[in-house]
């Protein structure tokens, strides 16, 4: 049998590419929402049959109505709800009776209004299950295809945009009014354009993975406001990354605790915390984006030019000024400015008058017209040591800015490297940034963002072998004995494993814990010395004794069965002769460790993503730096040490002021085995490995304390 | 005698208001320089004569012209040079023949160009002095003034800007251009607009004192490559900020090493480095910005809207997506979201629709118009609670975007609180964009940049008695004491101080060195202990000793006269007994510190800022973390203060994780009496108090080990 996510894979392609839509509640109100969506449609020269279903009308704009929807005798491919939200539930009942498949579901009016609106949401959820229906919506603004194999424009949008590789897809309808106009000034086109709503049925995720797969879109966009299952979404993204090379760019709201209720307040869901929510999507590979400029800064990039092989950038400028403020963009971002070839210098030289830069920056000199950009760009493109052209532009008096913008599309059209462009200014450049909009130069109005965006493409390009999640290999029986364990506890009512649970739960995911116990006789603490492992430590351990050392109830470096004899008979000697009252409740035996840098390690649930775990330095590098990494488990190996080198303080690992690098390798199969522990056991609510002491690279790592709350 | 710098105050008002002009050079060739200033001084209808100067032309778009600057006979205020370099110095001349006191020398081909420049430059400087005149430039775009009285377009840009509060200062002519054409597009005006090149007569700290009192001026922008005298860039701003409360906006570029050097050749100067930059611009209170963008869209905010009382801002916005996504910026810029009165709230339920959100952010709904936009701004202005409004907008179908824009204008008129506003998308909202610039209400594409702006306005607002510099009294001789053993050091051929002549300096300026001495017998170890104060420390000084713990070499915490007697002759004895073979050189006697927070003073020489003083916590977080702060002294308690509160360990010191405070008054003291010995002392190249040992509060400080390096 098909599972509900296979259905709407399939519904999908209805929604999308339809040969029939009914619009279901339509009227002939001008200005209205039902009117609207299907004068949209009709005048977008859709490939297929509108049938308008009205109680009221019999035609509307010259189309034919229908009362209801089970009146149309075609077969009908998609359904476009646009009634108020206390007659949907019937409008879509008539739909599936109907055998309609797909629908989208504008109207408002639902989970968004509170718990009235849940109810009607929820009957809407039972009506597609029984009938095998997919919607989208409700609460949304529609949706767009610009195929032109079948071009609909299902959605009160003001305008429909041009045909282009980026899909948006918006949590938010209002927002997408915005982006299609701010798309539109820039002659950006789209692919799929997707106003989400309340997702009630549909999610992101399927809409991800239908894009996936459709050859129409290269680069995906998505606004969202609440993350509803974190790994889903990691899952589909890595997906869609490695193995269709798309990127996806997330513009995620509710950043701050405010911004999170405002969301809330908006769309009936609560908001994770954001900074797990910055660490998932770098883990999965999303490119997280902090406003729609930034998104589509970024995506104009992938979507219009090459990949560039490697981030060495020549720059062309007409002005000394913006050249030092590109460099210093270039510089910031990682990129490298690019040493030109004697060859490409030479060419300058000759062909530049002697003023002129003909180092990188390029600097053609304030009255360059089209022909020297011509004779700088064609140097740069053809020179090996550059990997991407970035020209600049000021307007002075002598500057022909549409023939330079023309020159930029000419001459960038016969190389397979990128060009970025910034015509700073506004008024007098605008006929420039035009012809390299319609031409697909990507133009940024500050050389900043030309900087991020290369970036963010180079930096795409090297992801790899990207595995988000990893699972470790651990005894097959670990599960079942960390969960009897928890679950026991769970049962007795406990709130946190005893400290004796927590270590055999550690063990049976080999977590190095250092192991103690007590020991009541010499004998007794020789073999636990042997089971330990020598060195050992012993230690009185009494209520009534505060400093066990002046006492002389504590031996350290204990290397053999005689010592560690003779070291428990000397204790409680010690302590007789010391404090004759004292009460001992035996010697403490434990594995002596030496010294070494101490770290955290811990995890916790996290609403969206399940869990998290978290890698840090201890004491004051966590408490004041908050010096920090966190990932979603189970992660592997490379995601692993990702994690541990993200850290500010990694240079104290990694062997800085001279000292021995530490065990790295140790900490990395620990953050594993931990990311596999809290993967299987959802009943540990909290973990708290602190400190894990680590020592010289090669000698281990040992967990000193560790808390499981439950 | 007037300096050259009254001088130039003087002349600065002839440049900008002279009654008279002559372009020296001038042509009949359209689309050159010399002929587009002549046009640009006639086209903006200036308020004075013009008087072409050439040598070949009888007149020029029909106004006389002379031969040379000698043959008019009238009066001439201001001369435009527009010659060739390589005859610049003879027209300059003739100018000063003439009496002409002040010039704008457009003419390239000066220091930029290296050494033979260098030399043409300096004959200009020369004729300056010689004739008491003034000259912005070479190397420059020129000047332009839109005041009515004077209306002078003395440049060659493309066009003249509107009349404005906001005055533009630039290093760089060729990015002028791209300011004009952006604020044209924008309706951004100016008051004064000055292209100041290499500046090698007038500065630009000049024309800071000239803008200070300039009644035209609310705000000052300045774009900057290199920063010459920072003391006195510092020392002008900060009179401007804090007795005129004018703004000062700069972006600097040469941000990183690169792009420095992109400066370097490009202006043949040399940047100082950066951080030390920032640190600087924010001691003087100077708003630092990155780019273009960011500078106007903050310019904006101070030159249109009033200074907010507080930071409390009311949201309105008819998407809840883009609400949430100000909610956000509002709250990661440190601004309140204003808690809306009671009687708004009922207003706002009242008058708009049932499925408003008449919190803040107050959702005014997708399909509304400029009536409901009207209720909510007049609540929210009315609001005791609101210090802003942020006004944004979604181009919906039903979204009247001109008369909303409208509207804004109107209603904020009546308050005095800023507004400010977006307008999300760009083709359909820019007919709305326009009203709302044509009216000065500042529009931010971005939400993002419209807190930005707000914050930088409200933290502006704030800065009351602000004290770039301030020196700290020392004993008279300390000064003179110090530069004695300086000097002699350096004769000497030294390249750093002895021990024994640091700790001499460090005392002179009452800085809490630890002393200590050699003793070389019992009598004298006592009169060392009774002079340094007890406890004290003892320890066996011995080349032939290594570990003196363990040959009994040490005496800790030694309280009285006759402990310190027992001390000696313990160390001596024991060292006889173990190690009779070793030479002892003396018994070292010290001050016994407790142990406490180690932190780092130093100070190093800077070609901008002469001196910078440095603060840091000690080992990793320096080394590794690089929590340190800069700034220049001499400076006052809070700089001094600000700076110790600025590290981000800061809570280590003040008191984190149950500690103790430490003794903050202590290293505050510290650091204002370095930062005086370097002001004093020039010789001193670099200085490094490490560790700086902080005892807990009100216990004091302490010098454990400085360096001074000559």
């Amino acid at each position: 049998m098909m599972t509900r996510a296979q259905l709407h894979q399939q519904n999908l392609n209805k929604i999308f590419y339809p040969d029939s839509v009914a619009i279901v509640g339509a009227n002939k109100v001008a200005g209205t929402v039902p009117c609207d969506i299907l004068m949209n449609i009709l005048k977008a020269d859709f490939n297929g049959i509108v049938f308008p279903v009205s109680p009221k009308e019999k035609f509307i704009a010259g189309v034919k109505a229908y009362k209801y929807v089970v009146d149309i005798q075609d077969e009908v491919d998609l359904a476009i709800l646009v009634f108020p939200s206390s007659v949907c539930h019937m409008a879509l009942e008539q739909c599936g009776q109907k055998g309609i498949k797909s629908a989208i579901i504008i109207s408002a009016g639902f989970k968004e209004v509170g718990n009235d609106g849940v109810v009607l949401e929820n009957q809407l959820k039972e009506i597609a299950a029984r009938y095998d229906m997919s919607f989208i919506g409700p609460n949304c603004l529609g949706v767009i295809n610009t195929d032109p194999r079948s071009k609909i424009n299902a959605s009160f949008a003001r305008r429909m945009p041009d045909e282009g590789s980026i899909a948006f897809l918006s949590q938010s309808g209002a927002l997408c009014t915005a982006v299609l106009d701010y798309a539109y000034a820039k002659h950006i086109g789209f692919s799929k354009f997707i106003s989400f709503g309340n997702k009630a049925d549909i999610s992101e995720i399927d809409l991800l993975y239908y894009l996936k797969d459709d050859p129409k879109t290269k680069v995906i966009l998505m606004y969202l406001e609440e993350v509803t299952d974190g790994l889903a979404l990691m899952e589909a993204a890595e997906k869609i990354i490695t193995e269709n090379r798309k990127p996806i760019l997330i513009l995620k709201a509710g950043r701050t605790s405010a911004g999170a209720s405002a969301a809330a307040s908006h769309t009936g869901s609560l908001a994770g915390s954001d900074e797990i929510c910055d660490a998932a999507f770098k883990q999965a590979g999303i490119i997280r984006c902090e406003n729609i400029e930034e998104m589509f800064n970024k995506a104009i990039a992938f979507a219009y030019q090459p990949i560039p092989k490697n981030n060495r950038v020549a720059i062309i400028t007409n002005a000394g000024g913006p050249g030092v403020l590109t460099t210093d963009a270039v510089v910031r971002q990682g990129l490298q400015l690019a040493k030109l070839s004697d060859e490409t210098t030479a060419v300058l030289k000759k062909n530049l008058p002697k003023t002129a830069n003909t180092n990188n920056p390029v600097d053609v000199i304030g009255d360059a017209r089209a022909d020297r950009y011509n004779i700088a760009m064609s140097a740069a493109f053809k020179d090996d040591n550059v990997d991407g052209v970035f020209v600049i532009l000021t307007p002075q008096s002598m500057t022909d800015i549409d023939l330079i913008a023309r020159e930029v599309a000419k001459v960038s059209s016969h190389y397979d490297k990128p060009v970025f462009t910034s015509f700073m200014g506004e008024a007098d450049v605008a006929v420039g940034i035009d012809v390299l909009q319609r031409n697909k130069i990507p133009h940024y109005i500050l050389p900043e963002s030309m900087a991020i965006a290369f970036s963010t493409v180079y930096n795409f390009s090297q992801i790899s072998d990207h595995r988000a999640f990893n699972p470790i290999d651990i005894e097959e029986t670990a599960r079942d004995k960390a969960n009897r364990i928890l679950d026991s506890a769970i049962s007795a009512g406990q709130k946190y494993l005893t400290e004796n649970e927590a270590t055999q739960i550690l063990k049976f995911y080999e977590l190095p814990v250092i192991e103690n116990a007590l020991a009541q006789s010499a004998d007794e603490a020789v073999s636990l010395a042997v089971r330990f492992g020598f060195p050992i430590v012993m230690k009185v351990m009494s209520k009534d004794i505060i400093h066990k050392f002046d006492v002389g109830g504590v031996v350290l470096n204990i290397q053999s069965e005689q010592e560690a004899r003779n070291a428990y008979m000397k204790i409680v000697d010690n302590v007789r002769r010391k404090l004759p009252s004292a009460k001992i409740d035996g010697v403490l035996v434990r594995k002596m460790i030496p010294t070494g840098e101490e770290v955290i390690l811990g995890a916790k649930r996290d609403p969206s993503f399940g869990s998290v775990v978290m890698f840090g330095l201890g004491g004051i590098f966590v408490e004041v730096f908050k010096d920090v990494a966190f990932r979603i488990p189970p992660i592997g190996e490379s995601v692993a040490k990702s994690m541990v080198e993200s850290i500010k303080g990694y240079p104290l690992l990694s062997g800085a002021r001279g000292n021995n690098p530490r065990d790295i390798a140790g900490i990395v199969q620990c953050i594993r085995r931990l990311s596999q522990l809290v993967t299987d056991c959802s009943q540990i609510r909290e973990l708290d490995i602190n400190p894990l002491i680590v020592l010289d690279e090669g000698k281990g790592v040992f967990i000193a304390d560790a808390k499981i709350m439950l």
